[in-house]
């Protein structure tokens, strides 16, 4: 078993829609990455797909019959799944019915198609510019889970919290993962307000309850899970493949301060879900097909993962080759007119555990998933130190605060700071996709 | 301020409903818990209360407009409230709507009422007998989380996993949580399958995947939050107290093999999540007015709360009274006849920290908390051998086995053995509440 390369990934492809064609574009007609978003009109949320910075309105489209034509090879089941405000029904789509879709979307937009002057006198009464409209959670989220699964990030962040233990004997046997909070999780651009909690700034006082003085993001992607599987089901790494509806960008906004103090034993809790900001588009697991790589490659030493976390496609291509940057712009930079500085770039590649194996995990004791739940990876750390992740490790706890092009020194976020991810994915002999950008500033 | 005790709290009220007036009932009219169920036919479901032996279907009766004359005093949000197939908008609706429908079933089932007659002709064909019909979900639960409130219990478990530390430094500031799994939340009388997951018996060998050896209850206290906060809003005390929508039983299944091998750094996963059983009837606020009592009385020596997690409310009242017991049907008990043996019983009142407590910690970064979420109060044990409420600390992990009447005993769970909780409220002058049962066949 390979992953699935077909026409709709073929490099010369090119849209009718013309900014789909800009080199430079994250959304070519190779991505088609799906989402939800309302007008600020009718606020009323339908389910799209974006190509260059255009977003066509599937719901509405389908809705008024006019895609039939357009969409003849799909579906009726598939069609129903798009008529609704969030995109739960096309999470539940088999791989075979996202892929028909797939396929349908591909050929309507692209420019050499036989019927293309009809697509698009069909179409373009639904394109909109991305700019004009509000994103929305792309699904109704029912679990989080988030994990920890770059074992860089595990090392780092347990040398500094356990300096005498600080990878724990469980870490290269279990996807370590713990429940997140689902009600917090927000859209790209929502405003995040730093969280007063307990927070113990002299370890020989008493704790006291006040703003976080520490206030962190972590760079991760989402994984939206694909389908049911009954309480009691457990999935084997196949299944578990099969059931990644795709990846978008996710902060895990972190309180170190409030960490430290409450997460023993059972683990974060306040300080991590005040917010989680999710990209707003999610790049499919089939337009991922032709970026798929290997299962991280554990050194000499490390232990095989048990047979329940193990599968010849998952070492061949269970990895995603995505490539994730940070930047920060403050409010002084802002003002100033300066770009966004680049503070990391690291690789989704790079993580101990592959998403298959995180949900094979997940599933192992029966639970069961849901289509639209969202797995975290957890904060995404490479070997270097320009890979490191969040705010923390880069700045050792602020122990090594970092300098901005404007002079000013970062320990942790300040108000008025705004954090941007992006991510993309490349390789030779195809189109660059990518996630557009998870956004969020600090009030 | 106090907690309200009006006429429906009055025990010399009783009900045409003859076996709302049996003495040993769990529902006399003194309590109208809220429940949804299924009628095996139709299996749509339903909003109900329990009245004795019955249920009277709320959503049927109000649908067919038959209430109307019955609940004429009830407001039309109220009514509309009912129309659905869970109870997250009845969990919407204020305090005083609640006590305003409260007011309103108390007195149409009330055999003194004026206006008796009337109400039994038209309430009667909508009451079935409580055997004949299918618990659900009382709500969609949108986030579960899952606190650690039992100072008791906090220190045994800790004293078995962290002999040189068992009670955290945290613990008499914070009260701990962590968020669980929604979706592998079942109702009384779901099969419990025995879950695999990685363990470790011999701590110097690698960990093997297999069905846990150590199956474990947890007695808890569920809570099910009324309104709704926005995000960033955080709550006062006063504001927590009146988010708590009611009461009900709630067993957190452990696998502790996994727990201990999984558990750090980041809490509790798998060993918790292949399901959480609750019984079906939530018992309101509103009844449980009567046994409100003092919050814990802290030792000599402890500190007060923060001030966000103190009030005179609290202090005074933020403790429920409730009798907790926890029985074990053995497969070979039920073969022989015996009735369920009793493991234990304690006190939700020796919990260290109080429900508002949990709610105004959980909002105080401004996570937002929705109607319907659940909260576990953590496992409810007391100071007594007798009152420890789960098997890890009644056998010491195993260390110290039980005896069972028929000769068998117990470290943990075996196929087949049937747990069951149950929880009343009794206090001179007002009329003893019940909880009905919480659950769990293990197979």
């Amino acid at each position: 078993m390979k992953p699935i390369i077909d026409r709709t990934h073929d490099a010369t492809r090119t849209s009718w829609v013309a900014s789909a064609n800009d080199p430079d574009t994250d959304f070519p007609i190779q991505n088609l990455p799906f989402g939800v978003f309302s007008d600020p009109v009718d606020d009323i949320p339908r389910i799209g797909v974006a190509i260059g910075d255009q977003i066509l309105d599937l719901t509405t489209c389908v809705e008024q019959g006019l895609g039939d034509s357009v969409f003849a090879t799909v579906d009726e089941e598939t069609l129903q799944s798009l008529f609704v405000f969030a995109g739960n029904d096309v999470a539940d789509l088999s791989p075979a019915s996202r892929r028909e879709l797939r396929h349908a979307l591909s050929d309507a937009l692209w420019a050499d198609h036989p019927d293309v002057e009809e697509n698009k006198a069909i179409l373009s009464d639904f394109l909109f510019d991305a700019d004009s409209l509000q994103p929305e959670l792309p699904f109704e989220i029912g679990d989080y889970t988030d994990f920890y699964a770059s074992v860089f990030h595990a090392t780092n962040v347990g040398s500094m919290f356990r300096p005498d233990n600080p990878l724990l004997p469980n870490y290269k046997y279990i996807p370590i993962g713990y429940h997140g909070r689902a009600s917090s999780i927000v859209i790209s651009g929502t405003e995040i307000r730093r969280p007063h909690g307990q927070i113990r700034p002299n370890p020989d006082a008493p704790p006291e309850f006040a703003p976080t003085r520490s206030l962190d993001y972590e760079l991760e992607m989402g994984i939206f899970v694909s389908g049911f599987n009954e309480l009691g089901k457990v999935l084997t790494m196949e299944e578990a493949e099969a059931r990644i509806f795709g990846l978008c960008l996710l902060n895990d906004w972190s309180a170190r301060d409030m960490q430290a103090w409450e997460y023993q034993p059972l683990g974060p809790f306040l300080a991590k879900n005040f917010a989680t900001s999710i990209s707003p588009w999610v790049v499919t697991a089939e337009a991922l097909a032709p970026f798929r790589t290997p299962a991280f490659s554990r050194p000499e030493g490390d232990p095989a993962p048990l047979a329940y976390l193990d599968g010849e496609f998952n070492r061949n291509f269970g990895g995603f080759d995505v490539t994730l940057e940070v930047f920060l712009l403050t409010e002084r930079m802002r003002k100033e007119g300066l770009a966004p500085f680049r503070l990391s770039r690291g690789g989704f590649k790079d993580l101990y555990w592959t998403p298959a194996q995180m949900l094979a995990h997940h599933a192992s004791n029966g639970c069961n998933l849901r289509p639209g739940d969202l797995l975290g990876s957890g904060t995404v750390s490479g070997p270097e130190k320009e890979s490191r992740g969040c705010l923390l490790e880069l700045t050792w706890r602020g122990a090594e605060p970092l300098t901005l092009p404007t002079g000013e020194t970062r320990k942790f976020l300040e108000t008025g700071d705004e954090v941007i991810f992006r991510g993309f994915c490349e390789r030779d002999g195809f189109r660059r996709i990518g996630f557009g950008e998870c956004r969020g500033i600090i009030s």
